[in-house]
């Protein structure tokens, strides 16, 4: 265990959660991504490869857990759910080809490029970049389109050149603009941050919350955020690659700052820990129980992977 | 002039419309992507070098002149033209990559993986995905959010596994699939006649045609795709790279079939022609002028570049 969370001990609900969330999301994306029978079944089998099977499904259980919160069908938060892994798969093929992090594992498996080849992990997870936003944009999702449309513009907007894609940037480049804990937050909340932000508000967004409980989750949600970087920094010091499922130790060999070369291993942990409380403060104004948020939140610093 | 189909003459309205919306796409996109002033700078210029300048902008013209039949306001087909032509863009990216068609030059510059670097080529390409879909959610683009969804939904579709990128996949893999008329005709309309029909498909959903127009623009958004096609392959052969922009003859060096591999020049040029004559005459339901596109559609087999 990374980290000890004794004011929150009671683990009851998420084992559950998260075994049930990674049954849903395998077997809607199977469903989804049924290959055509042509030359396009390689592109197919490179996305299925990559988003099916593995992964904690963090982002898809926040998005259900929210929406749960406000009565929304499974329906709806599902297909919510599925487009925000696809999204973070699609970062994660991309993030791992040789001209960026230059990974061969990930989820315990070959990375894309090295089952495939680099120009199928390019074009697999470009599928699974647009395949998110079609699936949002379908009226399954939710029967009214304003919300719809709400969700595609929040999560284009997190992933994009000011987002997502920018964090990217940031980290693959030396650069003082990291070096200290302002810098170090402000590359995480865009690189990680703002997709489980999306995941959180997205609940939100399909349960037609209020603006107050809208706002205590966002706040859940950063605070959130930073927790699990702050733990995967951890994990990168002092997990075992086994049990995470891909290559450890990268930070530092590759010379960038995090938040424990910043802060030291102690008060990373401490950080974390004061996160979590806030996390959970920050729900007060929430009427519905939060228990599993809340479980969430001692999950994302108490992993081992 | 590659081809010259002299039952359309009369080349009247297009070059102003082509000088003037390239005035609009550089200004729109000039405006949208202003770097942040930190470290992200660097994906922003990559994203400029890629998108501001050059480029015939066949896709947001398609857009305008479609929506202009329908009295859609500037702005709505402005911002859908500048949404097509960043996902297009995003498209031209990752193919130049060397794992792709590793190409130097694109649109008379250097590609963006030659101005900058490769990992900088990926993230640009999939910031300007993002940014495609943004632009399309946002209120500014129409004021019915059904529309914005509808518009996400088919873009999301034309361009994910079983549109454009199941086609780059097809173009990628050697095989007996593509090597016959059927064939190839099926991965031109995936790669390519997808976004293209979608540009035409966009003015129409902005402007609320009716089924009967819609269905017309269409049957002539297809007949345009696969002509522009045969002019890219006529092009690859008898074009001159400092004219285009890119380099050419490749089809031939990489082994890969194409229109005028499978039929020849002549019977390659003769059934430009006749889809030519065929996008015109789909444009029969259409009230208002159709001048324009049917301008355009002689321009896509008339052009040198």
């Amino acid at each position: 265990m990374l980290i000890e969370m004794p004011s929150h001990a009671d683990i009851g609900l998420l084992p559950g959660a998260l075994a049930a969330i990674a049954r849903t999301v395998d077997a809607g994306l199977d469903h989804i991504l049924q290959p055509p029978g042509d030359a396009r079944d390689q592109l197919y089998a490179a996305m299925r490869h990559a988003a099916i099977g593995g992964g904690k499904r963090l982002r898809p259980l926040l998005v259900k857990t929210t929406a749960d919160l406000f009565n929304v069908p499974e329906d709806h938060s599902r297909r919510a759910g599925l487009a925000i892994e696809c999204l973070h798969v699609h970062s994660l093929i991309h993030d791992d080809l040789p001209c960026m992090d230059d990974d061969d594992t990930r989820r315990g498996k070959p990375t894309v490029h090295r089952a495939f080849d680099e120009a199928t992990a390019v074009l697999a997870g470009d599928a699974l970049h647009a395949l998110a936003f079609e699936l949002l944009a379908q009226p399954a999702t939710h029967p009214r389109s304003d919300v719809r449309a709400n969700l595609v513009m929040e999560l284009a907007r997190c992933a994009g050149a000011a987002g997502m894609a920018g964090g990217q940037m940031l980290d693959l480049l030396p650069s003082h603009d990291t070096g200290n804990l302002e810098g170090i937050t402000r590359l995480q909340e865009w690189k990680t941050g703002a997709l489980i932000e999306w995941s959180v508000d997205a609940g939100a967004l399909l349960g037609e919350a209020s603006n107050v409980e809208r706002l205590a989750l966002r706040g859940y949600a950063r605070r959130l955020g930073l927790a699990f970087q702050i733990a995967d920094d951890l994990l990168d010091v002092e997990g075992s690659e086994a049990v995470v499922g891909k290559r450890l130790k990268k930070d530092q060999a590759q010379g960038k700052s995090n938040f424990v070369s910043v802060l030291g291993i102690r008060q990373a942990k401490e950080m974390a820990r004061r996160l979590v409380d806030e996390a959970v403060d920050a729900l007060a104004p929430i009427a519905a129980p939060t228990e599993l948020l809340i479980e969430l939140a001692v999950f994302a610093i108490e992993r081992d992977r």
